[in-house]
């Protein structure tokens, strides 16, 4: 979580807009995103797409009008009628990006409340894709990772500046993703400067979310605990071509482990905690079988102390040698 | 079929409007939901993809005309030249949007009848994507599921609320879909409450649906019964040596089996059925090349007793051991 | 062929409108339907994708114009432009909508001519997907499957009722498609009652098409039935063991095949001729399998007699065990 | 190169209209067409995706202008705004749809330039998925395959007819296609008959391409010689059960092979080349098994003399048979 | 990096408008393009999907106005509302295509700032494919590549040239990409010649990446390299139907990588360094395994000399052949 902190500490240390100092000057602008479903992570194109919902709100003047009485309190327009309304009286108005999108995104709901002193309530609900560019394999799959919805605004922050709605900020409880799991969210606003060194106001919602474990116990680490243990249990056997065999085998096995996880992952330039967990495994392996195959050489020549002393070496030496071969694979990340 | 029943009693609980109570207030907007298709269902990112068709209606008086004579009894009108005709008269419209829809709807028909005293019969067919957050592996293959597809109001409950319009409400009889059995629908209308306090009306219509189980009878059960009956055959062998090959084999199919299965599914925070299935399959299977290693050892040091005695028992224990193993494994859950 | 026909049937007798008969009351709507390309058919799914052009035709007074001298008989209209003309005149028009339909359709073409006497000729071609609900896989790979694109009228046969158009109905002949054989097609017209229990007009064009079955020979049987022959030839040699290793080659591939297959269709609540093919040759592999073990513990235990006999029983009824277990297996569908 | 020629003969002579001759009648719409991108090519779907820009040039006097001085010597509009221009003047147009597409087509570029004499220049650049029906597989992979990209007009030829434009037809120098090399293009304007019985223009530009084979050498052809070699080696050993195991493993790689390369191809009603090489290599690895089987009896019964003749005719006759076996399974196709 | 510097001095060399030459005759036109993202590189397909931000800038004084005073310095206008203005003023304006885009562009932000000297600001947020045809992977996974942006001028550079708008092109620095890295950017105007005889601006934006080479090393080399050692080590024991076994695997597991490999990229018509690699590999274990028979035969024959030198040789011989086959395959490329 203190990594979200972080980061957040950052944005505001690189100039945070104190809501209701520019009174006088920049028009307000109140912005709220709840994040409502998740619909995918794909970690190997680095985002994840989300169905969230927009609030802006603030007041125009130029769209004031008398209310009518009995009528509700308020007045619906689309989208398209008001940007028409506002090209028309020639009045800027606060447009903003979102500023980690990928491609298109989808509007299941979009409109305008109109009110008489000239507050507009914009909403919009949409699903979209969002860059998630902070993943760090590293850890991998013990890793947590952070996401952000971002907005930024088109015009300077000396005609708009954003602002929190709390009330319409946070992180929905049936985001409906069952890999991950969200355990920390928070927004700021902040101001970013342009290639023009003007400042732009920026509201960010972020979240952070880790995996479910149990995946990568029940499909990789128990398989493979089970294949060392028959493994291992053949070194009972005086059989030494046996174990060379049963060694391929489990060889070729963590080949298809390797490819397997390898497919999950985009293509780093560093190795995950899982790869060197495989590594490891996949070094003693070939290691096992190079003991096994001086012991035949050893039987073959009848040097049988020295095949008995290496075997018995071998038996014991088993377990400690996988332990440290991952426990150094950890380490040297 | 009860579980539902129970989520929609919860819905009802949660605040059901009484349909016509609000007669002298807000007005009562009728919907109908029919769920045409299913295009498919995609239990990985928990959606489905349906065709429905969707039905409003409402009265609103200032848009009632005067009947020309020997005309058809209403008129027909496109979407976006009722929004300019509502817009241009000030009036609020009942918007609502489909709460649970991801990404893009895409309308296949879409149209307006309008009658001389103003009753509005709005219908929309289109195909979209549906959340279904409530998926529960915990039973797969086992599990019945249910979906829903739910349209929120826009405005308040205190301008527009909505009642049911049975006829047009239900699940179509050739939905396409083949995996899945619905075994039962039901339609409610309640209110939700939304961050600014106020109620707003929200029909829903939820389905269950079940699995066949053929394809895991004949993909999974069948084969797996199949080689641990020949894998147990061989116990009838003095071939030590032999039946350790063949455990090693089962293992590997056992891992094969495992990761189609994980294919199939979300990679979830908990076992499924048949993941404890496969499991307690695992470890026996371990369990049972373990106990042949040691009868090998003592074949190898001529305690022919203790190797004929452990072998009639593992010949013995063979079966009950799976049933136990795979019991447990169910029970752990 | 007969089964299209028995449905073009049921589709008649549940209310056939005489062409014609209406002349005095509804407008007479003529349409016609035509598959330019399959794009694809997604037997998963249940569901094809086709390029189709729809045409209709009727005539509308209320658009009749006085044709300029020298120009061409016709005036060219876009569709945007059409409903605003009908829209503005207050008149209600022939609309209809797809439906088996499914997500999107994409126009490649689409227009209206307008006569001087009001006639409109309407031409849309697009690409769209189609649900094809009727799969029937039960005969699977020598089932045939029937299709349809159907029109439903959006207003009550009381304004429009539709007619054939036959000279714009009909399947290409190059439609593009390698997996599937189109060898029947047909158009009819009949009356659907919607849930207002008025009658509504309902154009379908149904084909019908079977499978070339090469690929199944090819990849599947040939294949089974080469290594069937081989693991028979080892039946002449004595090594039990040997053909016990052979058995289980061949059930593990026989889990291949089952698997590739399964991947092919929807997860389905019942066995299809290959499904059963399979079923049986894995049933019998199991049983020769057993009958080696068999073979191989009287060889141990020196009772030549009967290992004799019952190794003549197995090499003689290795086939016809394979016949009666596939006939079987192929029976009991 | 001469199917391509072929084909466009038979267009020709179903009849071309020779540009020109149309002077006095029908406005002449002269059309160019470019491939720019070949985005991918899909033989399962017998399609392929291309980038392509469109020109279209004729002259409507309707919309000749006064020129102003000193402007630019053509106006520049919209599509829209060119279509709602000739609907008000009530002046038809030379439509035109794309005959092979599937599917929607995206829009890079579209712009109209109109003259002072009403000459109209219409360029659009779109990426379309087009259909390629002509796909025969029969050669594969030594097969070359024709493409095309056909505009067909909206009104008869008495109307508007096509011309080529030379200097903007063509297929551009960097297609970005690895896998295929077109080596042919040219492009003809003829006439097709409707369903009316009037004659259309229709504009074709077609290409052809062949493959680059060495993806099949280097995945299927070398790996395939390497393990006949090596099995073939195995004759030199008299140990005829090793021989029967490695054949076993080829039909298992062999098996792998067919699925691997029927995973590329449409599930076509005959056998490609490649299929019959396959098919004839699976026969003759059958045989050599069968006769291995037939050494170890030999061999067993102690008919050293049989065993010796036989695989002598084995060692000499192994490479023959399988060139015997692809060659007829060639010849048959 | 020199690679692109060539490409872009070629650019050069074809005809650079040198900025600000064509004061009095055409009207400059800026463009900016930011690489903010890029989505993914797709090299089977040859293109790559990017985040990017296209600035225009240039004067019309058809769209002066006079200020407001105390309102904005600019005015805000949509894209539709700018290019009715324009058309109904009947000037033209510096339309321009992204030349090598491949399918649709989804916008996420577009808009227009209007200045009273009639200064005319456009900014374009999209993303978009885009055609990477310069893929060369003979070098491949040492390879690094070239990738553009191109816009191109709709209209001759006798009304428009381009210019380069230095501050806002550049390339992001969370592009959000793991398997590339960026290297080396570079922005260039250069004037192609159309088919009509006359010069168009032209915009490129290139840049290069290489890729990280972990992957490779951990999922070929190093298991690649394990395989290899332990297939050595077997040449210590004297079993050489053992050895023939080994390196039947390491065949049928290279079979498994080179396929692996090829599916990564498209269907080449020339060797990659990898394949050449794999190639190498092939032909020598393919020679081991060979050598192994030969051994064998002699045991077999008693010709107990030969088969020691033989082996020796082997044993001695291994390594070097394996580089030497490995370095030929990659200088034979």
């Amino acid at each position: 979580m203190h990594r979200l902190l972080l980061l957040l500490c950052l944005l505001l240390l690189s100039g945070w807009v104190v809501a209701g100092e520019g009174a006088d000057g920049p028009t307000v602008v109140r912005i709220g995103v709840t994040l409502d479903q998740i619909v995918g992570i794909d970690q190997k194109a680095e985002n994840f797409s989300a169905v969230y919902t927009l609030r802006v709100r603030y007041r125009e003047p130029a769209l004031a009008y008398e209310p009518t009485p009995g009528a509700p309190p308020f007045r619906m327009l689309t989208f398209a009628k008001t940007m028409e309304r506002l090209q028309a009286q020639g009045v800027v108005w606060p447009g903003m990006f979102l500023a980690n999108q990928q491609g298109r995104h989808d509007l299941s709901r979009q409109g305008i409340r109109l009110y008489p002193d000239g507050e507009v309530h914009y909403i919009e609900r949409a699903t979209a894709v969002f860059q998630a560019p902070d993943f760090d394999f590293r850890d991998f799959p013990f890793d947590s990772q952070s996401f952000y919805i971002r907005a930024e605004s088109l015009l300077p922050d000396s005609l708009f500046v954003f602002e929190l709605l709390p009330e319409h900020i946070g992180v929905g409880d049936q985001l409906g993703e069952e890999e991950w799991q969200v355990f920390d969210s928070a927004a700021v606003v902040d101001t970013v400067t342009g290639a023009d060194g003007l400042g732009y106001s920026r509201f960010s919602l972020g979240f952070q979310a880790n995996r479910h474990l149990l995946y990568y116990v029940v499909r990789i680490f128990v398989p493979m605990l089970i294949i060392l243990v028959v493994s291992w249990s053949t070194f009972r056997l005086k059989d030494y071509m046996k174990r060379i065999d049963i060694g391929i085998t489990v060889l070729l096995l963590l080949i298809a482990f390797n490819f397997t996880l390898g497919n999950d992952l985009p293509r780093l330039g560093y190795l995950t905690a899982v790869d060197a967990f495989i590594a490891g495994t996949f070094v003693i392996t070939g290691a096992v079988i190079l003991v096994n195959v001086q012991l035949r050489i050893w039987q073959h020549q009848k040097r049988e102390r020295e095949a008995e002393r290496l075997d018995r070496l071998a038996r014991i030496g088993y377990w400690p040698a996988y332990l440290v071969g991952m426990s150094t694979a950890l380490l040297l990340l």
